[in-house]
Formats: C-alpha cells, sequence, structure tokens
C-alpha cells in the first residue's frame, strides 16, 4: 500500500510554480545566450546555431503548430535523426502543451503504426529521408492531420504520397518569434516513449514535466556536467528521452554537439567530432562506442579526451572497451543502468574516493562492470522471491526494484501491466542483480531467467557460465522445472567436448559447480546431450527444454 | 496575475511521489554509506562519522523527538554552532515531520525571543556553550516545552536554569534505531530561518521539502559537486539553511566537513582544514575567507588547493581577495548571490567558455565582481520603476525581481508583507542593480537608494562614488528630492577639499558625472556644504537630507 502522504505545518515557498521543461531553454537561452549548438549535416557540413537563435527557432516552432492547430495535450510525434530540429521539438513540442511522441525508426512498420496509433497522435513531424518509413504506415494511422517534413528543401522538391503535408522550416519562417508559453500543471505530459520488450506490444511511458525537469537535474548532478562542457549525442533521440541528455545539457549551458543521420559503418564520421568539436561528455551503448573506438585504434594519432566522460548503458561494456578508451584517450568510460521506464539514469559508476585508496587497478576495473550505486532520489532495492530485500553482499540475487519522481508509475491505457508495480508503488524492472556491501548494483540476468527454490533464487545464466568453464564442456543451458516442494529445481543439459564425451559425469559437473555455487542451488539432474536445443535466433530454447523435461521433479 | 496552470494529457510517471529531504540522507546512506563526515571540537579534535552512523543517529533523533512529545508540524529550535549534531537536526527534525527552526545566535535577546515566539517553537535544542543566550530568553518563551542540551557532558554536570531539560545524547542512546518516516506532502515546512532587515522585526521564511530538495540538486549542479568532493561547511548553519549546502552535499555524498566553534579572530583553527582535511568546496562571506587568507599569507609553505571553490556571498568580495587566494593556492573564490527569501541561490559567476577566450586576464577578474548569471530553474529579471525589464546593456539600473520553485512567495504571518511580492509572483529583492548582455547581474544598491525620476532610476551610489572621484571633492552624498513632474530629482551635497573650497563650481561637477551619466540623470542642484549628515554608525543619513531640502524642487 502506498503511503497517503501527511500535510505538515504549511511552508511560504512558492509551490505552485509548476516545473515546466520550456523553461530550461528559456532560462539557458538568458543564462548561456552565445552557448553553441552545431548540428553536423549528412556531408559532415555542419550547422551553428546559439543558444539564442534555437531558442528563437523553438518559440517559433510552439507558434507554428498552433498555428496548424495543434493543441495542449495534443501527441506530435517525431520521427528524426538526432539533428537541430530533433532538440527544437524536444522543447517547443512541449512548450506549446502538446505531447513529444518519440517515434523509433528501427520499429517494424506493425510497431511503429501500432505507436502512432495507440498514443492517438495528431501530427507527425518526419525527416525526409525517413519519407518512406512514414509512408509505409501512413495509411494505417487516421488520427495523423497532417506531416511535417523536416528538410532544408522546397516542399516543390519533396516527392511523397503523404499529405497534407507542411515545411518544418516554412512554418518557422512564417510563424512569429513573439510567444507566451502556457503554464502547463507540471503533471502533464512532456513526452511519451514506447517500450519495445520482446514480447507483446510496445507500450507507452508518458513522462510529465515534472518528471523530466527533475531528471534533467539529476544527470546534470550525477554527470558533473557543467557550461564548460560539450556534449556530444550519440544516443539516439528516441531512446528514452535521448536519456535526458537534451534537457540536462541545456540545462547546465554546456555545448551540445548532435551527430545528424550516422552510419554506424561509418566510423571515421561518428568519432571525428570527438575532436573537432571538443567533446567532454556523451552517452550511448556500448555498440555505438565500440566502432568508434575501432576507429581511434587505427589512427596514427590518437585524440586526447582526458577528462571526457562517457556514459555506458543498455548492455554492460566490455573491460576491453573501458581499458582501451581510457588507454588511448584518456577518456573513461562511466557505467550507467536505467530503461525507458526510468527515464532513465538509476545507477552511476563511479568510483568512491575510498576505494580508489583500498581497491587495487585490476579491482577497480572489474568493479566498474558492476552498473553502480543507485542516485540519490530514488528508492532502489533488490528483493527475493518474496519481495524481502537480499542481502547486500555481492552475491544474492534478486530482482531489482525502482521507485522515485523520474520512474514511471503506470503504463499508458495498457490493460494487464499493473502486475509490472508493486502495491507500494514500485517498478518491477525484470532485471535481476545484486547488490553489493558499497552499494554497487550487479545485472545479472532477467528475472524470468532465475529459478525460483524454496524463496530463493539460482541464477541460471551464472550456472551456465560455470558449467561451460569446465574443460570438459562444450555447451550447457540449465533452467527451472517445477518442482512439488522447492517449486522449481533447476536442470542443466550439458554438450560435452567429443573428446570427453564417455569420461565426463554429472557428478563431476556438481563438483565443479560447488566452488562457486551452495550446495542447496547444485542441479539434481545434470543431462548430457548432443545438442542443446535452440531458437531461430541461435539462444537456448528453454521453453521447449522445459517442456521436454516438465515432468521430471514431480515424478520423482 | 498569477496564470492558473493548465492540465494537459496525462502522464504515467510516479508524480505523487513527494519530494521529502530525509530522503536525500536515506539513500546517500545506502549509496556512499562509508563517505565521512568530520566535526570539529573546540580543542581540535575530531569527531568523525561514517554517513551510515550518521543516518543511525538521525533515524535516533527522529524517534527520540516522537518520544519526548513533537508532532508533525511542530517547531522545533535549534540554537548551535556548525557541528555534527546540527546537521543531525537538519534531517532528523524535518524526517519526523516537524519543521527545523534555525535560530541566528548573533540575534539580540528581543529579536531572539520574538522569533521563537513567532514561530510557536515547542521544543529548542541548545548547543551548551549558548545556554545563556537560551537563558536570556526562556522567560519570555512560553511556548517552549523543553530545551535538548547539545552535550557530550552528562546533564548532572550542566548548570542551567532552563526547565525541563534533556540530553540529546542520552535522548539518542535511549531510542530505537528503526524507523519509518512519515511520508509527507512536499509543500509541508522542512524548516524555517528569519530575515532581519535593517526596519521592522525578523520575518519568516518556511522553507518547503519540495523547496529543499529542489534547491540542493541545484546547487550541486552549479557548485559541480560530486562524491569527490570534500565541502566545508563555514557559513553558519543558521543562514538561510546553512546556504542549501548541507543537503547538497549529502545529495551527492562528498566528505562534509563541520568546523564547530569556531572564533574568526583565530584564523589558524579555520584555515588548518584545508589541508588536513582535503576541502575541495566551501562557501560563506568574504568576511569569513578574509581572515583565513591572512593566516594563509603568513604560511611558509602556502597549501596547495587547486581546483578547490569557494562560493562567496553575502557581499561582494574584493578583487585582492580573488586573485590572492587564486596566486597562493589555486583555489577559486565564486561569487554567488542571494538571500534567505532565495534558499538562497539565485546567481552564480562562473566565465563561460567563450569569456574566457575573448577577454583578457584583467577584464575575467573584473567580471568576476559581477554576482553571476540566474541558475536555469528561476525567473530573475531586472525592471524599471514601472516594471519593465531595463536593457541588458550592463548599466540601466532596475530592481532585481525573483521568481521560483526555491523563492519564497510570503512571509509567514506577517501582515503588511504582501507588497515585497508582485502580482505574478516574484519576489521583490529590494536590490538594485544591471544585467549585461552576457546575462552577468551586478548588484549595485538598495533600491531605497535609487531615485525615481520620470519612471527611470538613477543610481545615487554610483553618482556618488562618480563624483567623489573629482579631484577637488572630498565627501558627496546624492539622494531624490520629490519632484511635480519628474516624482524624484536627484540633489548632490558635496564637501569641497579645503584647497578648492573657492573655485569648485557645480557646473564642475556636472560636467564631471556627464562623462558617465546621460544628461537627464544630472542634478539640478549641487550644494555645496561644510560636512554630510551622518547616523550614528557613520552612514549617510539621507532621510536628514530629504528632510532639510524637501521643498527644493517643488517650490521651482
Amino acid at each position: 500500500m502506498k503511503a497517503k502522504p501527511i500535510l505538515g505545518f504549511p511552508a511560504t515557498s512558492q509551490d505552485d510554480y509548476q516545473l515546466n521543461v520550456i523553461n530550461i531553454m528559456r532560462q539557458a537561452a538568458k543564462s548561456f545566450g552565445r552557448q553553441e549548438i552545431v548540428s553536423i549535416n549528412l556531408d559532415g557540413t555542419r550547422k551553428r546555431f546559439t543558444y539564442r537563435e534555437t531558442y528563437a527557432r523553438t518559440r517559433r516552432l510552439g507558434n507554428a503548430l498552433t498555428g496548424i492547430g495543434a493543441e495542449v495535450g495534443d501527441r506530435i510525434g517525431v520521427l528524426d535523426w538526432n539533428d537541430n530540429r530533433h532538440l527544437e521539438a524536444y522543447f517547443g513540442i512541449p512548450g506549446m502543451g502538446a505531447v513529444l511522441l518519440l517515434l523509433n525508426l528501427r520499429l517494424s512498420p506493425v510497431d511503429l503504426g501500432y505507436v502512432i496509433n495507440h498514443a492517438q497522435t495528431k501530427y507527425i513531424m518526419v525527416d525526409e529521408t525517413l519519407l518512406p518509413i512514414a509512408e509505409g504506415v501512413a495509411a494505417n494511422c487516421p488520427s495523423v492531420k497532417g506531416w511535417i517534413v523536416l528538410t532544408d528543401k522546397d516542399l516543390s522538391e519533396i516527392n511523397t504520397k503523404l499529405s497534407p503535408v507542411y515545411s518544418y522550416e516554412k512554418l518557422l519562417e512564417e510563424a512569429s518569434e513573439e510567444i507566451t508559453w502556457p503554464v502547463l500543471d507540471e503533471k502533464s505530459a512532456y513526452g511519451a516513449c514506447y517500450t519495445t520488450g520482446t514480447t507483446g506490444r510496445p507500450k507507452g511511458v508518458y513522462y510529465s514535466h515534472r518528471n523530466v525537469f527533475l531528471h534533467a537535474m539529476t544527470i546534470a548532478a550525477n554527470a558533473e556536467m557543467s557550461n564548460s562542457d560539450c556534449y556530444y549525442q550519440l544516443v539516439p533521440m528516441f531512446h528514452a528521452l535521448g536519456w535526458g541528455m537534451p534537457q540536462a545539457s541545456i540545462l547546465v549551458g554546456c555545448k551540445y554537439v548532435l551527430p545528424g543521420m550516422y552510419n554506424v559503418a561509418d566510423l571515421g564520421s561518428l568519432a571525428e567530432p570527438l575532436v573537432s568539436e571538443g567533446v567532454t561528455v556523451s552517452a550511448g551503448a556500448p555498440a555505438l562506442f565500440m566502432p568508434m573506438l575501432e576507429y581511434i585504434r587505427n589512427l596514427e594519432v590518437k585524440p586526447d579526451l582526458t577528462g571526457a566522460r562517457f556514459l555506458s548503458g543498455a548492455s554492460e561494456p566490455s573491460l576491453a572497451l573501458m581499458r582501451d578508451y581510457y588507454k588511448l584517450t584518456g577518456a573513461e568510460i562511466v557505467h550507467a543502468y536505467g530503461a525507458t521506464e526510468t527515464t532513465p539514469l538509476v545507477t552511476i559508476n563511479k568510483i568512491k574516493p575510498w576505494l580508489k585508496k583500498e581497491l587495487s587497478e585490476e579491482e577497480q576495473w572489474d568493479l566498474k562492470r558492476k552498473q553502480g550505486y543507485p542516485v540519490v532520489g530514488l528508492d532502489v532495492k533488490v528483493v527475493d522471491h518474496e519481495g524481502k530485500e537480499v542481502a547486500p553482499d555481492g552475491k544474492s540475487p534478486g530482482e531489482i526494484l525502482i521507485r522515485g519522481p523520474w520512474i514511471t508509475g503506470s503504463y499508458h491505457n495498457a490493460p494487464g501491466s499493473e502486475e509490472q508495480f508493486t502495491e507500494d508503488g514500485y517498478w518491477k524492472s525484470g532485471d535481476a542483480g545484486t547488490m553489493d556491501a558499497e552499494g554497487y548494483m550487479k545485472i545479472t540476468d532477467r528475472v524470468k531467467d532465475l529459478i525460483k527454490s524454496g524463496g530463493e533464487w539460482i541464477s541460471s545464466v551464472d550456472m551456465e557460465n560455470e558449467i561451460m568453464a569446465h574443460p570438459a564442456v562444450l555447451e550447457a543451458a540449465v533452467t527451472g522445472l517445477a518442482h512439488p516442494k522447492w517449486e522449481e529445481r533447476p536442470i542443466a543439459l550439458v554438450v560435452p567436448r567429443p573428446e570427453f564425451k564417455d569420461t565426463v559425469t554429472a557428478d563431476d559437473i556438481r563438483e565443479h559447480l560447488a566452488a562457486k555455487f551452495a550446495k542447496w542451488q547444485l542441479p539434481e539432474s545434470v543431462v548430457f546431450v548432443d545438442a542443446v536445443p535452440k531458437t531461430s535466433v541461435g539462444k537456448f530454447n528453454k521453453k521447449v527444454i522445459r517442456e521436454d523435461y516438465k515432468d521430471l521433479y514431480i515424478q520423482s
């Protein structure tokens, strides 16, 4: 049960002042008017704007949207690369009171159409290079009343089936720079992103202005950004509000560089701005930092990025990636964790000063592989099968639950999704992990990959890795099977290396596991097989394993 | 008129999650459990606590207060130096739902008694060294139900007339460490400070939890603090919530050093921790930094404080102070501006990166004397007599108006104080200043020292300084006199240097002023006198001048 807040003694503060995200840009344009925003074109040339100019364009956008009929509360989609118009949309759309619906250009047409319809989107801003994607879904999106084409060309040069279409630049040109932004209740939606899990339809997270404002402050404080920094917006702006970095960057008044449309295969164009623009902060998945590192590796003179911090999320950065960035450029990869549902910052991994003294260099590198400690402002806990916090020993696995002002409390209009929240308001991340005594969290599995045994959890991924570390083993899959007493018990399917086929035994495997696992965690059944059932994309098909062996522990 | 907020599309965020300041410590104790809090004793020895230990003491405090009868909404006063118990009070009192009333130990007994009564204070925590102050007001404070003595001694060793008295340490010892903090509506008062203007009774500013939480995040972002920093709490914790630094420090998880009871005359003990504790951030008035600099000047080996930032507020730091800190230690004095009514951070002066390139070193030092640019999150404007924003030219004077989530919207129970707020919700600071094209603000006068002429303002202080720069002038006072057409017009009282007594003329003075002031600003009347009327503390007594010459412009 959520506690009902108690009203104490009345304060005199301006608590009715609403946190509106447009204020970030409005105030930053005043305090950092000449700071630079750089948007890189496909041919490598650059558009350069000052904050003052970008804010003027943002005001024009607000008026232009009202001019074509957009109203407070409307959902306006954006299908765009990371460029200056996308940034203007980040402020102009929510500024005039509409909802910035960020559209993932990698979605299948079916899912993209679903998202547009689910949000009942009224207008869509689409980059000219992405018109084919928009055209592919337009016929199935009856709510859309118009398409705003993001292009430097005249509309007459644009060949599209979409209708009606507007030119973004023309609309801005004709709109006034004078605007009085509406004062929005801070609980109004600022923008929305849809999560795309592996199962089911995308689910909508609608971030309030309050949520986004508080998250921007949190990023600024935790990434230690200031107006002396230069931020490089690598992470796609359609992913979890661009990880909240656009708003945080403008909040602190730093230089802001947008890579535009980029091709991960074109390593040079992605890495080049690091030096030419003087990047000091960036954020993205290892999949982005990896190809840039490849490019840097081949440079004769390595760029000096000493002091730069690259936030890395989405998946665990490899030790090699972190080491090599540091060794070759001086830049630090900072591991962080979050999700669409968390705006996203939940944990960040900085080595605390006392650990810098106590741990060896090797131990510090190893620590950097953890997702980090929770940022202040959030309630984060790792709970066992019964909802009790696990021991902070860096070993006991549990599910990660998160609560706080920049965490979603529901999914928009998604019946049945309530089970992803606890009664006391935590979002159940579905991620399983551990917490250590220093507060560093480590994600180990998805919860569905954990085996529930007698109220405790056993990590199937850990056990698989450990079995596969045995010299006689080629491949191993571990999953849980229903058990009358313990709820579930593990089974291990093991493919031995040909030369050990006739010698390795189940006891060998259990003995090997005993070095790392408690006795009660060891699998009763270790079954030697010729091959592990796999899905079409090559992952272990645990569903089939569970079906094949479903009665194993029930009969016994 | 304040705009009524409009509710847009509903969001899915956890907007009902209340910003409670105790969460800062609760969460920081988890993420930074082993970080250090150092409290310096009078004899120079130090108490050392981890965050985890301090949070445990804070929980005990919460329970102890409830145990003696404190309830949600009660006002609990603290009369203490900057020590660990003061910090515990900063979190424990508001944590259990009461209001942390910070008592200025420099107040006169009359004012202190007024504040305690005005707040209807229920309990007062008082350091044993400050018992005489408490005893001096106790008889006139009928609302106080008990006194909690802050001491390491046994109560039996404490000789006091106060009754009933409790021992803080004994209460903590007997209280449980287990607590479930109430969830407070974030609009509940966290704490209160009373302003002590030169006129009238102290006025109460009651900060909400929301206010304090947002301000802490703003400090963290703007002072660029992190858990690698060591903050030194120089500014008294009874001044404007200790400038919000305690909450910001714990938020980022930095090392936190409390000087305890200190004597500005004892330079060594105040400056010594800079090196011995590794201070990287501090905050205080120039009056604090000045004696520390004197001490450093006399050291044979100057401390290396490279990279340290000392926020300086309350009055303008001299150029010499800023230069010498930098030259002798590498520490940077960062000029900032605020007031009790603003929690306090309003502006901060960092040299923006492009100005570092464009301005000469001299010009940069000169720029550092300005109060700085407004931090993002606040609406700050400089307005003329009619409420219109003045030109951002670094010259046009106006009154500084401030609005935002950490600005007070009223004074607690202070009839007649409404006039310090505009209809659209700005607090009128009473400070006059200018804004330049880069957004840097400069405080020049108090508004009451400005002359209102035809809807424009003339700075009397500027004009006085300019007249006194004339070689023939010993002293000059400028003030406004009522005028039938222009509302007010300036008069200058000039004391000539003896050798120029018979030669200097009113036109000489006006001509001299014309180099810096517009023609319409020049005083019609330049009156040569033998002496300017002064107050008992030696300031120009403008009230007397205005009285003496009140009909001058009305008759003409």
